[in-house]
């Protein structure tokens, strides 16, 4: 089938009103089990059939011995049985009208195996004659929240506006639930494993047009046609951001890549240019896939790179500084019409105080650090301010609480007046248990939820927002100088 | 006074048995209250002797209007009074047999301001005629554990094998804090700022002979002597670990340091060229600042780049093989006696078992992951294992929880076997607090608690746990091939 059918099919196929889980089981722990599980917990709307031979019920709903045996159309298959009995389970689908198959079931191409491979290729083969896109082998398949459908039982319930592509589905799930506890909340996430029907191309192609979805995240060890990927990918980021992450990247990578996902995953600097000549957005790592997506999903378009750096004090600032540069961003020297402001107000400061800011050097002085905020989200030498969240600070907790309490809320009074972009870092050291322990964790993490919720996009470390904000400018730099809508 | 008088000085002040601290104040989160509170807290076993005009008391100690007022020697001095009155305090010093002066007071060099400058000058040069040692001014002085004497509330309070020279306040506090919620002790820090009277060299010189300090932690903006700076720095290099974050690295970041700590950064070319020679290990940012304390406080002198990756299924078995060789690791293929028990237990995953090892492949083979990480820590192929902690469990949280204790157990049983140094990844990616929260949290923390508590090097990621690997192993090789002890 072409690209258009595909895409069509899969809008369909992404608002499923039955599922049927081939292989479902009562006992816990099983596969067969989890995916029941994970729909129930999602809160799946449509009708749910679990289908293993002489069960009468599984988990509470009626189960049925084969998908054939099922008394209406099945939208969804997921299959969680043994290779082997895949091609059959195939051979009832156009009975149930399935419109498409997701195999959890693995242990085929990646295996390195010929039997495994020839088995794909058959089950492939198969599914495409009979016109039913199929998800896989070896993979998780879907997570849809607006749906209630769920390849995890912690992922967040309310949907947002991020998609995402993976080939693995272990990357998949910690993708949504680390981004998810940072803010971000998603379209549709699709783990595809080892690619043998629907692919990173037939993915990518129904999320550029897809409405529910603005940002695109993708994790690929290889891809089949690298021709199509390239048209697809430089076509889909000059509508959307596409922000990739590359696994096998090095030669133990691309044989580890063979035997997860039987991917090819080629040599680095094809890749790199590539993703450079498409704007694509390059994730370094893990990590980094997630700043980016947290980056553009509460960023507006910045299309430029002088960073005011608010708070810290003596080295903070000194770090901040170097980091910020050492990413490609502006530090720009106060603006004039902040230099002019500190003349009137604190002279004494004027060899003295820079960008970034060093709050502990106002002491004293008629500025105090908030209002020298506002002054700096006012100016018009600057394209967006880092705001480093006071982790410095000598007094006890109480105290501490409630200084962190009153900057974060002035953060969220500057966003509120929407002068100027804002970025803000609050640190997550890997905090103890004992006397540094749960307070200082707990008030880190409901400043950075609260932050989170209002809309600012919040980081580890001066060193990961102005990675983040350097490749985001970038994107829409050249987005901007390559003109919208779908190029060619 | 020369360097070797300066070394047996330090040692006589950094065990004082007497501290005052003049311009004490019983008011809340003043500095003059906040130094009393930290010595209080911290268990200090001296006497402490407030300074303060017109008060009779302080904190519950009797107070004094005047370092000459007080009855017995004062060993050592932390100053909280403005620049204006220091030069008064320390014509006093003589008469109280002061060994050292901790100047927290600034504004001097560091405003940019020629007053503030001449006033460090003339400050700094009475106090090496009287001979004294002057720590300062604009830093926080000592955290030394053993003597119950710190510069903020929460630090450890057990000493340790960690030396930290640290010319900014803020960087010192948040390092110890860091890396001791991270399992790292500390035999003291010292945070000594402009740098007037101690510098980092006659610091560094002290913790290289000093019997308490095993490692030694640097944090520089700039340095007062590069010649003797060089010269020390590749002396001490030769006999303990030197970890070195230079701030300052950049445009922005020089401008920054000038008005922090009145450092002349330098071009980062000629900074970089000089650790190499020295053999010191350069830590990028803050965060490897930390990782490469944990490293070096936890791993033996590993002297070989083989590294066996164990766990983690999938995608993160692929991406941790890419990040340990980008890293410069080498990811070396299964050793031949490790092929050997596959082929005989576990024939079927001859062509597809790894390294790294994709646990989730073993299931339903005679192969344990337990079992099959006691056999890589056997195998002669490999220098040492990175373990990654399972995360991308698919079961609830009773489940996965009792599944990861059983695996850090493991981790333990094989370290307490003593055959292979092992390095654990366990991640700490901004967790919520909502569903995936606290006791996600919680656990997580609580294990590796437990495997810093028996020695194991614990890292959020195979990236950074592959980084600060690598920096150790160049570390200990190139001290190998030069040779150990004083070289010149």
């Amino acid at each position: 089938m072409n690209s258009e059918n595909m895409s069509q099919r899969l809008d369909a196929v992404f608002h499923p009103r039955s599922i049927a889980v081939v292989g479902a089981s009562n006992t816990p722990n099983t596969y067969g089990y989890l995916f029941m599980d994970y729909l129930i917990k999602a809160g799946y709307r449509g009708v749910l059939y679990p289908v293993k031979p002489g069960s009468e019920e599984i988990m509470g709903f009626k189960a049925y011995p084969s998908l054939k045996d099922i008394p209406g159309d099945v939208d969804y298959v997921i299959s969680c049985i043994g290779a082997r009995y895949v091609p059959e389970m195939i051979s009832q689908c156009p009975e149930r009208n399935v419109k498409c198959i997701h195999l959890f079931t693995a242990r085929m191409s990646e295996t390195g195996d010929k039997k495994g491979h020839a088995l794909e290729q058959e089950i492939a083969s198969e599914a495409a004659r009979l016109g039913i896109p199929l998800i896989g082998p070896n993979c998780m398949g879907l997570y849809h929240p607006e749906e209630g459908i769920s390849f995890a039982y912690d992922l967040p319930k309310k949907p947002g506006k991020v998609g995402g592509i993976f080939q693995s589905g272990g990357i998949a799930v910690n993708f949504a639930r680390y981004a998810g506890v940072r803010g971000v909340a998603f379209s549709k996430v699709i783990s595809y494993g080892n690619a043998a029907g629907v692919n990173e191309c037939d993915l990518l192609e129904y999320l550029a047009w897809d409405k529910e979805t603005s940002i695109i995240a993708i994790y690929i060890e290889g891809v089949r046609d690298g021709r199509r990927f390239f048209k697809t990918l430089r076509e889909v980021s000059a509508i959307k951001p596409v922000i990739v992450l590359k696994g096998g990247r090095t030669g133990a990578g691309t044989r580890s890549s063979f035997s997860h996902t039987a991917s090819i995953a080629g040599s680095l600097n094809a890749w790199e240019v590539m993703f450079k000549q498409c704007n694509a957005v390059q994730a370094a790592d893990m990590d980094e896939l997630v700043d980016l997506t947290v980056a553009f999903n509460s960023l507006p378009a910045i299309t430029g790179k002088r960073v005011g750096v608010i708070g810290g004090s003596g080295g903070k600032v000194v770090l901040s500084a170097d980091e910020c540069e050492q990413s490609g961003l502006d530090v720009v020297s106060m603006p004039g019409d902040v230099m002019d402001t500190i003349r009137e107000k604190a002279p004494e400061l004027v060899n003295w105080l820079g960008n970034p800011v060093d709050f502990s050097i106002l002491g004293g002085t008629s500025l105090n650090p908030m209002d020298f905020m506002q002054i700096m989200a006012g100016s018009i030498g600057f394209d967006f301010l880092i705001c480093n969240v006071t982790e410095e600070n000598p007094f006890d907790h109480t105290v501490w609480a409630q200084l962190i309490t009153m900057e974060v809320n002035e953060y969220l009074r500057v966003l509120s007046g929407g002068m100027m972009p804002l970025v803000a870092t609050i640190a997550n050291p890997g905090l103890g248990l004992g006397n540094t322990g749960e307070w200082h964790w707990k008030n880190l993490l409901e400043r950075r939820e609260e932050m989170q919720s209002k809309g600012i996009a919040v980081f580890d470390s001066v060193r990961k927002a102005a990675t983040a904000l350097s490749k985001l400018v970038n994107y829409y730099e050249n987005r901007k100088s390559i003109g919208h809508g779908g190029s060619k």
